[in-house]
């Protein structure tokens, strides 16, 4: 049986936390912490960043930086992780759902324009499978309708845009803000984990009382004030050292974890580029502003049919594809709130896209037995 | 140097992680979420409980459960921590500030009567020091005004409340809701971490999908519906498996940490109890209702310079005792919302209340020498 995703150590994530325990710290904001936060800000560019126990926690911590309050506007991709809105909808927001590109699932950025009112708060691009989005597009409409950007970059670490100026930024350090996941099933992964990153100066300050449960905290230990209090609203947004010593034993291995899954994924696309299209198929799309962090390798089946004869075959004989997102907005929750737009894009991919298993321990043998299955299966449903 | 607290760990903590890594679930309710989660339903006769990544998200979700709506009020001690208040905050509610008990820093249950209002929705007592509030007195109060009581029993874990029929039953259970705290400086660590206790039937569904993001993701994978998807509110509440795995074995030396912190209390009270009240310092009063689970030593000085002076000449000698809470009907965020009612005893123990350093390896030959300290400085400052 081949998972879709394996967690995987790096051999030193549980020395770490044995450290952390003999220093006596194993709350949150210790040693640890600030490893990984000054990795991140000086790898990155990050003006300041602050881990997060998950990264729902760190759009929620954008919701109420960017001071949602009910009745706002904030648009973004309706083929999204549920948190991506709920986190706005508990502060209030109203959300409007854009539809997804048709060669990609990201946010269809053309899109945006007809969407923003005088309510709109901010724009939530979600970058798919690690791959940009649009970023000078959507900056300069948050720039002209004076909105703020919030990427989610859950699965988009060690991912980079390439602007129309030639520079090359890694994602998360566009928007005004961007939030990432550390979840299992992450290039880099602490069980659940996540960042927010901070790019505009504005923020960072409230950013650190929010995430020590709306007190100044942070500036106590520094020696900048006598007491410490009750200053504003926040929560305990901070993870204890136990995960950010998981987490920094993974940090230290970014660039090989990142060389293995580029390995994987290339692979991937070298069985089914060129060969998948024969049956209708479509292989991923990387636009040339984006590079491709290797964070998922997905297909798009012809129809739903085809689909789950995939999806039913793979697992009879021993592999876990599996389907992704449903659309946002004909959820359960959401169906009554939505405007009744079409998002065709959007209901393509909830019902055609298929995700390979992809883990650091995935051999290039096992890459090329799970190519194999998925063309003959595909060969077989023709028949 | 004698620290106020110092994490610990009984050895199995890391190769529980181990095998949580090798089980291929390192993302939360897996199997040590289940494991500690039916550790705490078997012993404390809770009906349900969740973990989460802090008492302070358990608090959230109670929040979100007895849906909290802007100008709802919520009564709740002044001299408790920061997120008790702001967990209802954040949902919109308007904070009502109690008054501590004169012998204890404990809710004073005779003043809540006349809190209740018509949008009174909750009252929220607090442990303090894992000691227990009136209960009786406050479910009585609750039922006849329809109101939910939620436990904070942060500080609570494997503390017991005698009712006044003679059922003795664990804090935590006797609320609708309750939550428990396991940061570091709890009885029962995971670096962060809590937990909903739920004991009102109605809560149990709504609290898993809450739990997990707003979804219904726990009921597809007991097999009870099809796929799933957005149908509430939510956020991620729960921990990782590393979190839980580091939790459980915990909760397996549970009885033997309980018996040290029990010694620890013991011999600091042989000490004290007779000796400080010559000097105008108070020891700690335990109502005839409750038991002590040990989780705190605290001592009441009889004034605020008598406090400082104890705090400062302790930590010259290498101790560090410390204070706790400000009362947060004075604190920055909440002056001017408070209703202007004194709260002396809030105050009086946010001048001179002390506790003194309690960790699982403090030995016995500490205790008496820090508890010497102590009275050699009681002594010094009279003359």
């Amino acid at each position: 049986m081949i998972p879709f995703n394996k967690p995987f150590i790096t051999g030193k994530e549980l020395s770490y936390i044995e450290d952390a325990v003999a220093s006596g710290k194993l709350s949150g904001n210790g040693k640890y912490t600030r490893l990984a936060q000054t990795f991140f800000e000086e790898k990155y560019q990050f003006k300041k960043t602050l881990l997060t126990t998950s990264c729902t926690d760190a759009l929620e911590m954008a919701a109420i930086l960017i001071g949602i309050e009910p009745g706002d506007e904030v648009i973004m991709p309706s083929y999204t992780f549920v948190s991506t809105a709920n986190a706005f909808v508990l502060r209030g927001a109203k959300i409007v759902f854009a539809d997804s590109r048709s060669d990609h699932p990201g946010i269809d950025e053309e899109s945006l324009k007809s969407l923003i009112t005088k309510k709109t708060k901010a724009i939530v691009p979600v970058h798919y499978a690690g791959v940009a989005c649009d970023m000078d597009m959507i900056m300069d409409l948050a720039s002209a309708h004076n909105l703020y950007v919030i990427e989610d970059a859950a699965q988009a670490i060690d991912s980079y845009y390439t602007s129309r100026n030639g520079q090359r930024l890694p994602l998360g350090s566009i928007g005004h803000l961007a939030t990432f996941s550390f979840h299992e099933t992450k290039n880099i992964s602490s069980g659940e984990g996540g960042l927010l990153a901070i790019n505009d100066e504005q923020f960072v300050h409230r950013a650190e009382i929010i995430w020590e449960k709306g007190t100044n905290r942070a500036s106590f230990f520094r020696g900048e004030i006598n007491k410490y209090g009750w200053v504003d609203i926040g929560s305990s947004f901070l993870p204890s050292e136990i995960t950010a010593a998981f987490l920094w034993a993974q940090l230290e291995h970014l660039k090989k974890i990142q060389e293995k899954r580029i390995q994987i994924w290339t692979r991937y696309d070298s069985h089914f580029s060129n060969k998948l299209e024969l049956f209708g198929i479509k292989t991923p799309t990387i636009p040339s502003y984006a590079e491709n962090n290797a964070h998922m390798y997905y297909i798009v089946a012809k129809d739903a049919r085809q689909r789950d004869f995939i999806l039913k075959r793979m697992k009879e004989s021993g592999v876990l594809a599996v389907f992704h997102y449903l659309s946002l907005h004909k959820s359960e929750f959401f169906t009554d709130c939505h405007d009744g737009r079409d998002l065709p894009w959007t209901d393509l991919y909830s019902n055609m896209l298929i995700r390979m298993p992809f883990f650091l321990e995935l051999t290039m043998d096992q890459v090329d037995q799970i190519s194999q299955m998925l063309l003959d299966i595909a060969v077989e449903y023709e028949n």
